[in-house]
């Protein structure tokens, strides 16, 4: 089974948007085991959209369209379907009740140019949407498929979900749920999580086991089963995740889509613990990070800033020789612990580059615990990077430096 | 003239990486007048990259490969090229010694797969690459041409800007410069901005003047001019500038690459005056984006993030009653200029959402401005928007009204 992407829209041709559709909907074909050799972009332009689709159903088994839904007269995927199905389009009365309540509910009236949205090429289907105007389509073209979905992400997505991948899947004969289990991992290479767990991935079949990078945010162990139903393929991962955590161990921060600070949060917040950070060279992004997470405000006293020498002896009391050093990042935790008036204090400093500092070079960090009663504990590393890529790594270092302290006091 | 994309990499159509690079293209193509229909992503796969070449050549006059040319067996642009020309590679004496003397720069032996990074096929032309080791392709065939480029995007736009670009001008017979001035505003909307300037876009050719929407980085006016040298160009270019300028006043903020960050703190600097923040609902991110940005050690003396209500009392000593509020905008500000010894203080307190806080509803936000011994200023608004969006928009309004103040004192 081979399905490939079209995406429509002259704003992608002149890059005024970045086609993440086609990525996503790649993503998602890949982890369904089906095949896609050829994703493409066509303005709002019939006669290309005609050819392109002509040229993938030639080569591959079906075809998904993304865009030219909407109700103006450049949105023309219905007509290029019905073009290529050599049909004429057809008012549908069933859709034209569903939109316009749509609009009642909203308290408007339907404008004229929404009728255009209920029509559907003879012998092709609308696929609902539950929650845009645009129906998509299911237009089969004689042994082959072509589906129309709109392109705002959100509502291309859920469609996808509900309604596109499922008949995908009985078309390419995989009477079949198929369930993922991301594990968030930090702490180790690709190279050595793949050492660690290769044995795993030799043996395995199904679920299979993928790596993903995923920058600043680690890296992703996925386990995916195919099964005959959700829950049978819940049960071909459940004892995989068992084996390959027993493996990583706490290399293992979360899984799916939560997040570090996420799970540092909840950590704190389940044993009442309240959070102050003193922080230098990450300048404020880690409780920029935290705060952008839910759930802050019951955990995060504050941070204090402290960017200049100045603030940090005047307002901090560091008086360490080396601003860059273990001493300072020891009395940056203290002071945070105890200006915040917090249970843990957090304390950050290094050099973000691209120049050396107090004869350390750029990637330098040293970090801060200083958790309840207990002596503050130190960490230095060296990141690498750039200036903005060592704020971010420091950031969750930082943080899961915090998460392997509350788990070992667990 | 018609120039179409074609990236190469099955990571692309895995969704392991989205295809910025054919927008950055095709962004480059509009601005330069070339017309561009159709985007294509392939995998590292001969036959479609040659099926799909050859059918971009007969609709158009010129394809830009992107990817496929590094050194390991899976990269084939090279192949797929000399297949569609109908002819066969030859290494190339001129390029061995470049990337080995590329190598030996690094300090390392050239490994032997990078040998195949010298085959260009023949009759064709490599284009130097001044930032990596893949040289790229210029290939006439017949009337047409196919440029092929890295994939790596600071290579191919390096490589887009000094070699691709000019030589495709060239064969489109515009023996000419294009040249833009981005002029970024904030504080007005987009349609507001367009009434504004509406005369001056009817009224123009050459320069044109177009409106792109950058989200939390403002909106801006792009003024694009043709001329057969950069110099005549410019002096196009200049004249409207002034003109727009004269109309939109200081809802501009800045040109080109500059941001709202760099601006603010390249005024600050100029006056050899130091800013203190003291932030809570934008939880750090105003003092971790100016931290981010070059030159900020000099000015930004920290930040003092309270995001609980007792460090805004205990530490801070705000006494307001409301924690969002005109009262407590005022004595954030204060408080920012006070401990932190900075001759600028800013402060800002608000409801980020999703819930209402002290009667006020999400978006609700007060900025208090404290330069020199002026008393402080505070200005109140309501932002749209979520969450994070509310506290992006907090931070670059926070950091426009100190420009503003700034510009007055001038």
């Amino acid at each position: 089974m081979r399905c490939d992407v079209l995406a429509i829209g002259t704003e992608l041709l002149l890059g005024q948007i970045v086609d993440t559709n086609s990525a996503w909907i790649g993503e998602q074909l890949a982890e369904a085991g089906i095949d896609s050799f050829e994703h493409r972009q066509v303005g709002d332009n019939l006669s290309r959209m005609v050819h392109a689709l002509r040229d993938l159903l030639e080569h591959g088994d079906s075809v998904i369209v993304c865009g030219g839904l909407g109700p103006t007269p450049d949105d023309v995927t219905r007509e290029a379907i019905a073009e290529v199905m050599g049909v004429e389009l057809e008012r549908r009365d069933e859709l034209i009740e569903w939109v316009s309540a749509l609009f009642t509910t909203r308290g408007r009236e339907m404008p004229a140019n929404n009728l255009r949205q209920c029509d559907i090429p003879a012998g092709a289907e609308p696929i609902p949407n539950s929650v845009g105007t645009a129906p998509g389509i299911r237009a089969p073209i004689g042994e082959k498929v072509v589906y129309a979905v709109p392109g705002v992400p959100y509502e291309m997505q859920l469609m996808w979900r509900e309604q596109v991948l499922p008949d995908l899947l009985r078309r390419a004969g995989q009477q079949s749920a198929i369930v993922s289990r991301s594990l968030k991992t930090w702490g180790t290479s690709e190279s050595g999580l793949a050492e660690m767990i290769a044995h795993r991935v030799d043996a395995q079949s199904n679920p299979t086991i993928a790596f993903l990078a995923r920058g600043i945010e680690g890296l992703v162990v996925r386990i995916t089963a195919k099964a005959p139903t959700h829950e049978d393929a819940f049960a071909l991962i459940e004892p995989e995740e068992r084996a390959v955590r027993a493996i990583l161990g706490d290399l293992v921060f979360g899984v799916d889509d939560e997040t570090m600070e996420s799970v540092v949060l909840d950590l704190l917040r389940k044993r009442g613990l309240t959070l102050g950070l003193a922080e230098s060279v990450t300048g404020g992004l880690v409780a920029s990070r935290l705060v952008a997470t839910p759930g802050t405000s019951d955990v995060l006293k504050g941070s204090i800033v402290a960017y200049m020498t100045d603030v940090k002896r005047s307002l901090l009391g560091v008086d360490a020789e080396h601003i860059v050093s273990e001493a300072a990042a020891r009395q940056l935790a203290g002071a945070a612990r105890e200006l915040l008036r917090a249970d843990v204090g957090l304390g950050v400093t290094g050099v973000a580059g691209p120049e050396e500092q107090d004869g350390q070079p750029a990637g330098t960090v040293f970090f801060g615990l200083a958790v309840g009663d207990e002596p503050v504990e130190v960490v230095g590393t060296r990141l690498p990077g750039q200036r903005e890529m060592v704020r971010q790594f420091a950031t969750i270092t930082l943080l899961n430096l915090l998460r392997l302290k509350l788990l070992s006091m667990a």
